[in-house]
């Protein structure tokens, strides 16, 4: 991939994810690909938050005297908020916020709905459209002013360990869901001066794109008490008292798609895991003159058979050449091509070729298995892509021992550098200018007699910087 | 039900469906059983839709250029639009309006879409919250600010008989969808007064309230060309000629949910058609001292048989009273309850509670049919709600010949009166004045011989009035 840019940008148009030309900046129009894509992704997201989340839908706007209330998270989006002025023709009392994340829509009715330690914990998840007025260039599913696909939980507990470990469980909801989609990450607290406005602490995720370049694919955030003081939310306990609730909340976005397609595409195209695929598995009939019927008939049989499994099936039958099939089904990502010549059908054998390997295999055909050495072929697809991206994503994470060697190693590959740091924010900022990067937080404890790169007193933490979206 | 208004705001709370308390007049909060109705409400519409449309999504935003394009659209809506007129803290150039309804959106974007007469038809649709600043009464679900539930179909096609036939046939979708869930309707065209703003004619849905109001709960138009021409929406005939397509829209809301609620209630709380209820078995234990866990036991196997076939079952083993849990079960709306006492398990039997006829029935209990059984008795279910609705509601559409009769009959009962008109636009408004009701619209073509109940002119149409919603 030569340049990322403009190979994620292509794919979309060809592959019909996204139409960016919708007549606003920033705003982008999901084409039917795309829309199943983005439907089989929230499919699996939805299944492991219903778990032990129930699923809300609060209202797009918010009135500016609740975003107003919580005053650091308000400083935090001020340049960004979308603002409704106008109902029809008249000027409306009060501005209305569209959404920029939903803390202070949904918290006022938490103030409502928490009455006693009984009701707790609490645990909500919304999947909306938010807005940010971006000022910066924007970049389809990556940083646009309509996210489209925004996942939010919001949580509400008895206690600050119980809320320290829903940060645990978020975190480990969201890896769950990362590599059943084969996204590798690093995990890390971000530093204090990047923390989610209003949280004591945000925990993010950040993958990395073919150009060296991390992306935030999503935070975990513990709110402690601030939101909870703002907006009165608290709990009898047990013995008849009144206390505040603690909070967590935790999202991530379209980044995911972006993500997907970004790390498993290849020069060919798309490449999507199965469990996303909008079909699993393209029959293509190799037709000669001779038993065409025969061909045609029989992938109708085997497009059936599969579909009754539960398997995402197509049977291309167009009147083009075998090649042309080839090239765009490779291109639209299908992770399982079958092919089906006369010869194939005679011996009882069907051709298979996985987008992974792209190399022909022939497979037994007995009817009553099909469907299942399908699905295994699958399996062993998605634990592929899973291997290959993690593999590839670990080679691009590099530990350093000055700042000298961090600087250098960004220069030339981009990725992910993994260093002893005193924890100091002047430090950090410092180190952030020196070297033209970004600190994208800690990832554990350091042993004693290290030292920070940049500022050579004793160093506290492994810290990881890279380039970022 | 003596108040329905008070009966529908009652139980959108009681069974926590929708909390009404959001700080913005006519804007609410999806709770998450409501969430969950409206979940499997969409599933099968989506199934339905999908058979032969695509499903998209297009931005929230509209620049007011696009929306104010086609003159008599925004006409129709400029009293009810919300503007964004701010990003962050700078003014934007251009003012973008929250979509009302999406042609504006949709239909630039067609026009780079459409190539080809090989193109067509062409059929999407997407579901969306759209908006209107709404001036009167609002009431959660029926009238509202933010519509959260609006799906939206947009067709283009080659002919004018190829629109035609689409409207033929998304009348046919909709009936399909409300059938499943026992909504009774009558289907008209409405006057020309009445049309969607661009159309050249709008067939509507109707349903009728339990307080004899008609509720519109679905809409389907004729476009014409209307919108091609604005927009510029061309394709290239087998000939090579350039054509406008002709369009088709269609849609529905919230109201679907609101109906299923008002017209299958009664005054016990909620009655959920199966196919949408969050749980459409409870299973209650009736324990006394002794054999209590052998119950509890059977119970859990119970739950996890039907689970297993795919019924969406609820054990209920709060350490509560029965009565109570009855009470709760019954105000929810789940169409079927299992009881289970030490002696039925001895016999073999269980003892079933329909929510429709609240009888107790004694049941065969064989572990490899009671899926199979429960299925057939919530089918059995399912078929006595539309059975029921539709009975009362044909009680309710009256045929009249004079307009004293009319008036005497929508005084006495509301309802929907059908009757003969001439068809003239004044007349019309004359006689929706004179007896204070609107018309719905024209069901069909009447014999000679009958005249207008108020003009007294030949009646060229079958003719329904009602007080609306």
């Amino acid at each position: 991939m030569t340049d990322f840019s403009e190979w994620f940008h292509n794919i979309l148009e060809e592959a019909e994810i996204i139409d960016t030309r919708y007549p606003i900046k920033g705003m982008h129009v999901w084409l039917p690909q795309g829309f199943k894509i983005r439907k089989y992704t929230l499919k699996i997201l939805k299944e492991i938050l219903d778990e032990d989340h129930e699923e809300v839908l609060f209202p797009l706007l918010i009135p500016e005297n609740e975003l107003a209330k919580e005053a650091i998270h308000v400083k935090g989006f001020e340049t960004e908020v979308y603002w409704v002025t106008h109902g029809g023709l008249t000027e409306l009392n009060e501005k209305l916020a569209l959404r920029p994340t939903s803390e202070t829509a949904m918290y006022p009715m938490f103030s409502l709905w928490v009455r006693s330690h009984t009701d707790l914990p609490m645990k909500f998840y919304q999947v909306v459209n938010t807005f940010r007025y971006e000022t910066r260039h924007t970049r389809p599913l990556i940083r646009v002013r309509e996210i489209t696909t925004f996942e939010e939980a919001h949580t509400a507990h008895a206690s600050r360990e119980d809320a320290a470990k829903q940060v645990e469980n978020a975190v480990e909801i969201y890896k769950t869901f990362f590599n059943i989609l084969g996204i590798p990450y690093v995990v890390t607290k971000r530093p204090e001066w990047d923390k989610f406005p209003g949280a004591d602490y945000t925990m993010a995720f950040d993958t990395l794109l073919p150009d060296g370049k991390t992306l935030q694919i999503a935070t975990v955030h513990n709110l402690g008490q601030t939101f909870a003081k703002t907006f009165d939310i608290t709990y009898e306990t047990a013995e008849g008292a009144h206390e505040y609730v603690y909070q967590t909340c935790y999202g991530l976005s379209d980044r995911v798609i972006a993500s997907v397609i970004g790390i498993h595409g290849d020069e060919a195209g798309l490449f999507l895991p199965p469990e996303i695929a909008p079909y699993q598995v393209v029959i293509v009939p190799i037709i000669f003159k001779k038993g065409s019927e025969e061909v045609m008939e029989f992938c109708r049989n085997l497009e059936k058979t599969l579909k009754s499994k539960g398997i995402r099936v197509h049977f291309d039958d167009r009147d083009i050449r075998a090649g042309k099939k080839y090239y765009e089904w490779e291109m639209r990502g299908v992770p399982l091509r079958i092919d089906v010549g006369p010869r194939d059908i005679a011996n009882k054998k069907v051709v298979t070729v996985r987008r992974d390997e792209k190399e022909k295999e022939i497979v037994d055909f007995k009817p009553e298995n099909i469907a299942e050495d399908v699905k295994s072929i699958l399996d062993d697809v998605t634990r592929n892509m899973g291997d290959k991206s993690w593999k590839s994503f670990n080679n691009e994470v590099r530990s350093v021992e000055t700042l000298e060697e961090a600087s250098e190693k960004i220069s030339k590959y981009n990725g992910i550098i993994s260093f002893g740091w005193c924890g100091d924010e002047a430090c950090g900022k410092e180190l952030e200018e020196k070297i033209n990067v970004d600190i994208l937080g800690i990832q554990g404890e350091i042993e004693d007699g290290n030292v920070c790169i940049n500022c050579g007193k004793p160093a506290k933490h492994v810290a990881l910087i890279a380039k970022t979206y």
